[in-house]
């Protein structure tokens, strides 16, 4: 086994069983995985056949972001999982959370890994992590995501290290792990620039914490990219006629500053669209890379992706991992402590793109809840960028559900991002730039500008009833309304 | 006139009518001033005499954060605000920004120095700009506060500087300037601990760009302090025991790390409570250095303090200015872009404790608007520590209005703070620890040991309800019953 490079640990290399064997009833694990990226398998799969044995096993569940099925969905499914950290997309496990199963706790990404570190979860029991190699000194060179591996291995008893052989061993080079220290010794963050490479290419493990190390070749599996439809590629449009203003205005440099974006096919076609722009020499400073990111990489116009993980749809990651070399030198894959600090990204000034599940005419955002009550996937990094962005920007398109739901309405059913942080707003049909504006001036601007037409009446009839009624009020609302729009939806099926 | 010690300059002394004249119609005008302490006085009292004499003048209004009422009450009485950013507490401009008068921007206070760098605002016409002194080469000394002045000097096409022969020359040595450059060519900011001083000890200013200096003696209206009461009391005891059971679980250091406190009375009486703990050789690292960092400087609690204002009560006023020599040392006045930015608070690991109007059950935090439609100040900088604090505490007292409104609510009628940034809510009843739990256990939480007698049981009603009905749901709401509690109090005078 050359990737394993240290002599000492080749007597630690045993069967997934074996390993899954050590982890004890009520213990809390961390694991690797950012997105369905660079998640452990062997071992989880092997979790799952404990419990088909009759096997009690429950733990808490800890990990960089969302992972695949073999961890969140299999687990999930056989009751393993008791607790949940920082975020998940999974169908089983989002209907375990819902029901009440699973507990889970929905963090900014930023913010998990110092929870981790400053022991508000309590003490971490195990650490799993997909690796492409070890190194001479037992460092473990990560896969195609780095997420918060590295402080889960601080932060480990023991740690299990899945040396997956379906990941290229050329990987290696394409991370850049750093750690921050704990307050009150905690140093500046030396990145100026998305291309600065700051620690070492592995993650550092003393190897005495390595209890064993398990061999597979399970690939990731990654979620399919949904066709770019023509709400996105007018949503894309709007985004980048924005930004050329802004460029025009002298508020922007020409070729921008740091693009951030969020995951997922809204983000993808939006993000997609500066393929055929006119703006060149972008960098990108976000948490996931994904299909879009990889076009404008291929198509010349980006100079550096920097980012947590690489999430390429499962029509083209093959093609991208076998040629991995080829992009080596301009990705670069960092620790979410990092990728999502508030330090780098207010000092980049990057720009900042996240798809909202819903809006509201003074600018507030529901990026978690559908209907106010059951969660979709978590605030993930979207928190972390838009409170620090140069300009903070949501997109969604005008409605959802073929127009059954209005995704501007009058009041939010969950607020993940307040008014304070919502600089722009993006849908199909326009651009509302709030910045700067008083919230009637916003209701205004966002009813005219994005609202779909079949919802803008309604909209209009309930701002100007809610400014009449609540004289003396510098957000008109409603109360007994603010939320009728959902409950009709909840009783009718619609909200119209 | 010795306090201007630049010879090019003294031909612009002139008169605050003189002064107050070069300020045109629609122009954008920054002022000196974070809560009511170092903002200017003469020039606006001039300007209110221009509309008395039938000027017509209106401008958009600039500040650090909240200013006096000869700024922003007498103006606004006047009717010559337009717009106003980025915080206010007076009444009269409150009266005005419900009415829809005025429009008011609330924004997060450490934002609003990058809205104006980036032109987000527009072209900044003029400066006017509380000072001490002017150095030999033109350099404004400020007075009791710095706020966003420094970038408002640098921003502004022309500045008029208020001498203040009231406030003591001896303040000079207390500030600490220091500019960040805008993206993409902004650097590390070089503090690592609260007491480090990185800048100078004035405002660089080109002479060129002062176009008046007007000579005054108007004192600061500061606030009064209310008297600390028993409810405070015992939300001061319930802070202080959950700080001793964050160090004795080795989750805090025994000195604690730097604290921040929320500005206004309660805040004042609960950060004041630390007076009497054990705890010893404190930092503060906050926004405002009020009566009761004064009390823990003299008690000899704290090694350093701060912040970007001072503002004492009038009762302690006139001996701290007397005596300024005497905790000059001790105390550090900072641009709040430096104050309030994300990479110090993260950095230091800031424990920061603010004041909410109402919490809900789920943990979101409502710290701006009066039943969901009026203004009560803004959200000043609790976003700005509570986002990237080591720990984010809010307090409130469990009810307001002798009872009448109850603090924790099913669902809070705006929210400033979401369920992701507060980690901590103390009440006179008890505490709520909320990390890493999920939104069901912050329920029982809140309600148990938070929420005031008389409610306890309609949230515990309310809450049981919501988790029957909305089987499926992550966070549970009874969205027609969501805001019941603030439409009862509205139609009855009481949520009861």
């Amino acid at each position: 086994m050359e990737r394993i490079r240290c002599e000492l640990l080749k007597n630690k290399i045993m069967s997934a069983e074996k390993a899954a064997d050590l982890i004890m009833n009520n213990c809390l694990v961390g694991t690797s995985g950012f997105t369905p990226a660079g998640y452990p398998k062997a071992v989880p799969i092997a979790l799952a056949k404990r419990a088909d044995k009759g096997d009690k096993i429950q733990i808490d569940l800890f990990t960089g972001a969302s992972v695949g099925h073999e961890l969140d969905g299999l687990l999930s499914e056989k009751g393993i999982i008791r607790r949940r950290y920082p975020y998940q997309t999974n169908n089983n496990l989002r209907n375990s959370i819902n029901n009440g199963i699973v507990k889970y706790n929905d963090m900014h990404l930023s913010n998990s890994a110092q929870y981790l570190k400053y022991g508000f979860l309590g003490k971490l029991d195990f650490a799993i992590i997909e690796a492409v190699a070890i190194t001479e000194d037992g460092g473990i060179v990560p896969s195609t995501s780095v997420g918060n591996s590295n402080v889960i291995v601080e932060c480990a008893d023991k740690v299990i290290v899945e040396i997956n052989v379906s990941q290229p061993a050329e990987l290696e080079g394409i991370h850049d792990i750093y750690a921050i220290n704990k307050p009150p010794f905690t140093e500046h963050i030396p990145i100026k620039n998305a291309s600065d490479k700051i620690g070492t290419t592995y993650i550092p493990c003393d190897p005495e914490k390595i209890a064993a190390i398990v061999v597979t070749d399970i690939e990731d599996t990654t979620n399919p990219i949904a066709p770019i439809d023509e709400t996105s590629e007018k949503m894309a449009e709007n985004l980048i006629s924005f930004l050329k203003s802004e460029v025009k205005c002298g508020r922007l440099p020409k070729n921008l500053l740091p693009l951030q974006s969020g995951v997922g096919s809204v983000a993808n076609a939006v993000l997609g669209g500066l393929r055929y722009s006119e703006f060149e020499n972008l960098d990108f400073y976000s948490e996931v890379f994904q299909d879009s990111a990889l076009d404008l990489l291929e198509s010349g116009k980006l100079r550096i992706a920097s980012a947590a993980s690489l999430t390429i749809s499962p029509e083209r990651i093959k093609y991208f991992l076998n040629n991995i070399s080829k992009y080596k030198d301009k990705i670069i894959l960092r620790p979410q402590e990092i990728s999502n600090n508030p330090e780098i990204i207010r000092r980049l000034g990057v720009i900042s793109i996240n798809t909202a599940i819903e809006v509201d005419i003074y600018g507030n955002v529901n990026s978690t809840h559908i209907m106010g009550n059951k969660m979709m996937n978590g605030i993930g990094g979207s928190g972390d960028f838009a409170r620090n962005a140069y300009i903070s920007i949501f997109t969604t398109p005008s409605t959802a559900l073929k127009g059954k739901i209005s995704s501007v309405v009058p009041f939010v059913s969950h607020v993940d991002h307040s008014e304070h942080d919502v600089m722009v707003i993006v849908t199909e049909n326009g651009v509302a730039d709030l910045r700067g504006i008083s919230p009637r001036e916003r209701a205004e601007l966002i009813i005219d500008n994005c609202a779909h037409n079949d919802y803008k009446e309604m909209l209009r009839d309930y701002y100007s009833r809610a400014s009449q009624d609540a004289k003396g009020a510098h957000t008109p609302h409603l109360l007994s309304e603010a939320f009728s729009w959902h409950e009709r939806y909840i009783q009718t099926g619609t909200m119209i």
